[in-house]
């Protein structure tokens, strides 16, 4: 028995903010004061250290679940599947449908409801449900679809990871540029043969790291309300990353029985263009073994970090071949990884 | 194999509102119009039908996931076991943590990871993540915590339920007096022989249900701002209700290969007093058997609907011996069951 990824799709939000579009913005340290230079510097640096040149935004009239739909169909059309023969849906975000203009979350009912209302599936025995761990939420829900394929419980699962961060930035705080919204989804299936998922790697440090990724107020103190933003102790959160990723990855990688030559492409959740740089070369280091070219794909440049919708987009670009000198052929071994709020780290060895 | 309950915990909140504290709140309907007589009769006809005197309230100056904590912390003690040895720590629940006088539901870092962070767990194995399925979240989550057992993903989970609906209510909503806060935990853990949990069933019906449960504005249209709070078509509900939960239990059933005679006590969501009686009357009536004396053990009486946490509350209550008329003892076959916002249901049959 194997589980396979049978379809893949993706809803990449049509705005585009340019980091130009930032340039009038008044950004502020976490204690309201200023920067000490104009803000064609401090973009001129963010750009260094992310790789972002523009990310996308989700339009007004739509929420989190509308993406979360989009891609749905994209990816259920994509297996060639009747959705009414799926027995879940799973949909990974954190902060729910956020209307524009509101500082809610709505997740009642849940996101996988909303999924399985818009997409007019009508078999009750397809049960959705929403699981939310930061931003490795969609690889932690294709861990869980995958335990449910396991024991008996399920045999074809629709796992999504959707998130409109840019309904929750402050935009007083610098790290807003980093954030963006979209929506990825896969379908999973059990199959005959070998291949598919081949280990998984989970794990939660929350001894000392549970808030490196908080919802706290915003920078400008003056602010009239105590609404509160995502925000991000981003030193600590990279140096955690590079500490404790790789070692998830290279043990999931025992775990599959493949060895680091085997492994031909690595998808990583899209923080920050130099962290996931710097970690995929420490876990080459630990396998003393150089990075080889084109072994990580990226997608942050153009798309930003849209939370736990990255790691499926990006998958759905490269099967679609929408990323230069990237393609995925049968029997290929994958890692797919990711980092963020919880701590949560995650970790898959995926054979195409 | 089977997979046990090990310890169970609860924590249930200082603050009484008696139904006479609602005797001077302005009711009015969804279209803003009153009631044509006064609250002393609204509240008398609510009683009627929910059997709700009393709720419980958290204190201003906690939130959901230190309810969950203190559960979480009975739970283990109760079970004797090291958390540091845990696999999992679950939390159900629908809104987050929501601070007094906030209107924003914050999950990030999820509730887990606040758990874990509080119980002061370091073992990063311990995986901690949340689950949104409406009210029925915890026995879902129960449901999640044996796929993992049974397919070797894990030997020991904690699994909660938490949920401060106080601090998501219409005041203006004669629905407002149903719901409560609490928090109700339990340690599943692996173990030789027979018992445990024997079967489980699981269903969502988005598509004409899905907003039988939803997040709206406040009935008094003159508020000032669009802040939504948790509403519900009380009437759909209960119709739904009756029509699903009675077959659910029953398939429940079916598959754990007992009898309805076997079934010693049914631990049914605190939703609704008469809707819980009509649920248990109708699945009696659908296997030809009187409704045996003491079957449903109760709490709404006294701490209102707590969503998530009423069916872990009520198994602690009811094993502490805290319930006039009901125990439990060594081999009795119970089953745990639920309905909410999705709409979801489920169920569990146990051996306990």
């Amino acid at each position: 028995m194997s589980i396979m990824i049978t379809g893949v799709g993706s809803f990449i939000p049509n705005l585009k903010r340019k980091n130009s579009d930032f340039l009038k913005h008044e950004f502020l340290n976490i204690d309201g004061s200023g920067f000490p230079h104009a803000n064609e510097v401090t973009i001129e640096k963010f750009k260094a250290i992310t790789g972002i040149e523009e990310r996308r935004y989700l339009e007004e009239e739509l929420t989190t679940s509308d993406m979360a739909t989009v891609a749905a169909q994209k990816a259920i059309e994509d297996a060639g599947i009747d959705p009414e023969t799926l027995d879940y849906i799973i949909v990974a975000h954190n902060y729910g449908d956020v209307k524009h203009g509101s500082v809610q979350s709505d997740a009642v009912p849940s996101l996988a409801t909303r999924v399985k209302h818009n997409l007019r599936i009508k078999n009750p025995s397809c049960v959705g449900y929403d699981v939310l761990f930061g931003c490795p939420g969609w690889i932690e829900a294709v861990i869980q679809a995958q335990a449910f394929m396991r024991c008996g419980m399920a045999k074809k699962c629709l796992v999504i990871g959707a998130e409109a961060l840019s309904r929750v930035v402050d935009k007083y705080d610098r790290d807003s540029m980093i954030f963006s919204d979209g929506a990825g989804a896969t379908v999973l299936e059990v199959a005959e043969g070998d291949g598919g998922i081949l280990a998984h790697q989970s794990a939660t440090f929350a001894y000392q790291e549970a808030h490196h990724i908080y919802f706290g107020k915003s920078n400008r103190a003056e602010e009239k309300d105590d609404t509160r933003f995502i925000k991000m102790n981003g030193r600590k959160i990279y140096e955690f990353a590079l500490t404790h990723v790789p070692t998830a990855m290279k043990t999931c990688l025992e775990k599959s029985g493949k060895t680091i030559d085997d492994v031909k492409k690595i998808f990583i959740h899209q923080a920050n263009e130099k962290m996931d740089d710097a970690i995929v070369a420490r876990f080459y280091k630990l396998h003393k073994r150089p990075v080889p070219p084109n072994v990580m794909p990226m997608s942050i440049q153009e798309l930003g970090n849209s939370s736990v919708a990255t790691v499926p987009t990006l998958l759905d670009l490269v099967r679609r071949g929408e990323i230069k000198d990237q393609k995925l052929s049968k029997g290929d071994v994958i890692i797919l990884a990711s980092v963020g709020a919880g701590m949560n780290i995650n970790a898959v060895v995926y054979q195409y």
